[in-house]
């Protein structure tokens, strides 16, 4: 594997120790979560994050025409206050989104709301929603929750937002890293949720992260944008896009020294790439994750195309289900990837079993390939496991992970009776 | 509705009458179908497709990186020969594509054994082929069936042939219109097969068209290529292109009198419609066909763009499946076809029921639209009913109408179980 900063070896990789926390694991950040009487189940549903004086934020948005409203107000708020933003209260239920002027006027109640009590400038806060499209927040429950949100706030709530975004995932996603750089700690954390609607070309969810080190602005903004480009868009569980995703990245605290720039990076996109592989790997109904590897395009880009395609192929994916090497699947959607494919150069493995060298077919042990497939499957979702799919198209230096996630019947079932 | 030559009123649709027959309806074809011993099942799984001397044939091939050498065969044929092909062998249950020089010559033995059996030179006779990726023909017991498939060739031979050609297809499909122009009866005959990998930007199965009225070879060609525009190329079941994709469109007899052009095209629109939608309807696992028109765009490939995107939405798909008239899934599938639409301008219905009008939502029988859904779904493939979402995206003259299927627990077990 390259050193490259998009990539770590096993040396970064020990840079960055795991640590407990989530997005509260860096100094400075509070959080909580609590049940505001959103969702029917009782369960949590209203999170806030918020983070000390001076945090920067850069958000990246859904790519959908019809944005929730929520999405704009993210959008113009970052941009008036210069990416000084210092919390978000994040709803999950209801999507508040095509619901017409009410909807923003909701917003605007709740963030006013929110910021007083915190004691900051209402454009200092932002709002996130995720749930039923066209379904507008209960702003009396949310608003009457109020006092127990920002008294159960504290610099250990990041499980308890974690688990107040989450709808139909079925595991919360929180992540936190701790390093040494130069003479100081340095902590990133992150909290996801997904579940349907994941499809590249943004985030496709909601995803957040905080770091205890700061960057300038427009190099934090371009540092978040890379990293997701190689994250959150490098994932697919069902090709939908949703009206609400939003990804906001936080950072505060001293600046980091530019000699510890790269390495900074590295654990920023640890934190995201861990999270984007979560959602796909918690993808409605699936019982593993799946990782495509794609080597020698002409670039990056294009390496993630023919990934995502390959992932995103409902026939491939239910192959996968019945634990099936059915590799003619994934030639086929290789071939409709629409990028031109030297054949004298395509090599294509599963797991170990290689199955096509420089465009021939090998004869493979498709018994164990089977087996191979079915071991990293489970209904548990702790005990998912990863099918790796290697494939090279040319002689090419670009190259590209991505991940999805085998299609089930309960992706149906969840899908045909989730409440509208 | 427009009385143009891609649509039909009324009074167009009577003038072709339905009549039985399929691809032999029309003067001069013969067809058979055999079990060559190629499927375990033991059914059909040979078809032999012939036209009469001076037989012009027109092709439509998939778009996929990886084709199979029998698409590159029918290619080079139809080009070498100026569109002058007599005779089209099809084989289910093997691919044959990915099976390297092989599988080449496999396709060349076949072809020059029928042909010189129907004392045709080899260069007029094509072959096709449709079942599992990287497995060849067993070419043996296809030349063993050579003579009993010319024994039963004959002119009601279509049915057998289109229950030839099926793989995972419930039903065969077929279809033949008849019509007087001007003093003579003209006969447009049709078959098809689908069910898995069908995705536009081809025609993502096989399908085949004979007419005993001729066209020169240009006319013809563009007359096909429209035709398949908004018919095959405006359905979606999974998103997925195959490797072997083809349409044969086939005329033969007296050339059609200038006067009765558009009249033969509205014929031979009616029969790739039909088909079109037959697959569909068969789409694997599916309990109804959705039909989603797409008004107010500034052109019609916009229109269909969007059209394809609601319909090959899989949160639309399984809201279907589950009698749920989730529109917000709609909107969001409107959102991520990244063309901009004024939500001004929206309106959106489902069968009768009103939601959406000039953006705004309409407050709606949210039980008896899930009724009406209800109603359209069955188990039993002849039973099938339509459910129609029409949606207006702005005041442009755009239009479209295209096709899909909703997504069921019996789609993932198909997919999961088809052996590889």
């Amino acid at each position: 594997m390259n050193k490259s900063k998009n990539d770590f070896s096993e040396s970064y990789a020990s840079l960055w120790s795991p640590i407990s926390g989530g997005i509260t694991a860096p100094r400075g950040f509070l959080a909580t979560g609590v049940h505001a009487k959103l969702k029917e189940s009782g369960k949590l549903d209203l999170a806030l994050l918020v983070g000390p004086e001076g945090t920067i934020c850069s958000g990246k948005f859904t790519q959908s025409v019809f944005r929730a409203d929520c999405i704009d107000l993210c959008k113009q708020r970052i941009k008036n206050n210069k990416g000084l933003i210092r919390a978000v209260l994040i709803n999950s239920g209801q999507a508040n989104a095509f619901t017409d002027l009410v909807g923003k006027q909701d917003n605007l109640k709740v963030t006013k709301g929110i910021s007083h009590r915190l004691g900051l400038n209402e454009n200092e806060v932002l709002i996130c929603s995720t749930g039923v499209i066209g379904v507008r927040m209960n702003v009396q429950n949310m608003v009457d929750s109020f006092e127990q949100l920002i008294k159960s706030l504290n610099k250990s709530g990041g499980n308890n937002a974690a688990q107040a975004i989450m709808t139909t995932d079925l595991i919360e996603k929180e992540i936190a890293f701790e390093a040494n750089l130069g003479n100081r700690k340095v902590r990133i954390g992150g909290m996801a949720k997904g579940s349907g609607m994941i499809h590249p070309n943004m985030s496709t969810m909601l995803g957040y992260l905080t770091c205890d080190a700061s960057l300038p602005k427009e190099i934090w903004d371009s540092v978040i944008s890379d990293s997701i480009e190689e994250s959150f868009n490098a994932i697919t569980v069902d090709g939908d896009t949703s009206t609400n995703d939003a990804f906001l990245g936080f950072c505060s605290g001293e600046p980091i020294a530019n000699e510890y720039k790269e390495d900074l990076i590295l654990g920023i996109n640890k934190v995201t790439k861990y999270l984007a592989k979560e959602i796909a790997k918690d993808g409605e109904g699936s019982s593993c994750l799946i990782e495509v590897t794609v080597k020698g395009t002409a670039n990056n880009k294009e390496a993630r195309h023919i990934g995502r395609t390959v992932c995103g192929s409902p026939l491939v994916k239910t192959a996968i289900h019945g634990s099936d090497p059915n590799w003619g699947r994934i030639i086929s959607a290789l071939g409709h990837a629409n990028i031109l494919i030297d054949i004298k150069e395509l090599n294509l493995s599963i797991g170990e079993f290689e199955i096509i060298k420089s465009g021939k077919t090998i004869e493979f042990d498709r018994n164990n390939c089977k087996k191979y497939i079915m071991k990293k499957q489970s209904t548990f979702s702790r005990s998912k496991g990863t099918v790796e799919i290697s494939i090279k198209v040319g002689s090419g230096s670009g190259q590209a992970t991505t991940w999805g996630c085998d299609l089930s019947k309960d992706y149906v079932t969840i899908n045909a009776d989730y409440t509208t």
